[in-house]
């Protein structure tokens, strides 16, 4: 019998950078009793991403800050800049990184590789309060 | 009882830019009578693209077609340059950005964010008539 | 009556670019007997990614190959580099194509335009075995 379920997870920021936030994405999943199925997950918000990515390297992961705001700068000249210097590059890198992740689950679990974690990529100077909506389907 | 719809949308965009495709996507979705589930979109082409992003500032748009023309700009060096020079830049664009989205529905609506919007990233300079796939799972 | 099926695919690259990988998915796909539903695939690593891209043009590709060593190049200063000066580049390759698709299935098959293929995108210069997670759900 398939079975569904739903949950938004709020998650606050600390300010700009990559936060792993793969422990309570894990435990709403094995807390749903699905073994196999699909897991959606959408950051409701225009200037945080998710991004799937390295998790054991704290030097990857300032690395990749530092490469997104630099393809991505506040020194770009911008016509909207009415909600800070930081907000259109946030739109920016929210765009190249994407909203929205869709990831397997296989014995319960997320079918993530060994190295992969799940980051909220917060784009804003300041720690914001960011909701995901998260969708479970399987069995 | 779990259900699942499925639909083909074709969209005439206006040329290169970002147009607000949410409406018609969302009274699809509410006509399926589907309460709790998962949506997803796919952008049949590699010269368009699929994006969520701010709907209420239309500055902000414009900001992002000029980073993307910027990024991947019609004056690069290219192979690939029999269909026109903005073809390549048009792929690429495609390939930064993404063709497919993936979104759960929570009480009979996609869960967007308030300022979020699904945009038909339209890459090439003439318009075009533009096809997503829909596929809505759930009960 | 709804369906899933799930399955692992390992993919050995060849070393840097992308690698159509079509074909092996679209014959799992066929195999499952799902007419109409949704495939979803994670690339399991953070410096391999996967792309829904143009499946014709060769020099396309090999444009958008140069395109990301360009934007995201060995050259770059990037404090993680214990693993070689391909590694920090594969994971900013990674985090602006992504490591998940969603493609809706209609008829038996993958509703891809005509032009669209699935690609493996290696970002390391030495071929590697990369695991491919897919799950198909649908009746």
């Amino acid at each position: 019998m398939m079975r569904q379920a739903s949950r938004q997870l709020d998650i606050t920021s600390r300010g700009q950078g990559l936060m792993d936030v793969t422990r309570p994405i894990a435990e709403w999943v094995s807390r749903q009793e699905i073994g196999e199925g699909l897991l959606t997950i959408l950051c409701r918000h225009t200037s945080a991403s998710l991004l799937i990515q390295e998790n054991a390297a704290p030097a990857a992961r300032a690395d990749l800050e530092r490469y997104f705001a630099q393809i991505a700068p506040e020194s770009g000249d911008y016509a909207h800049d009415e909600e800070g210097a930081d907000d259109m590059p946030a739109h920016l890198r929210a765009a190249l990184t994407g909203v929205t992740l869709s990831i397997p689950v296989v014995g319960g679990r997320m079918a993530l590789g060994t190295w992969q974690g799940i980051f909220l990529f917060e784009h804003r100077r300041r720690p914001h309060v960011r909701s995901l909506a998260m969708h479970l389907i399987g069995r």
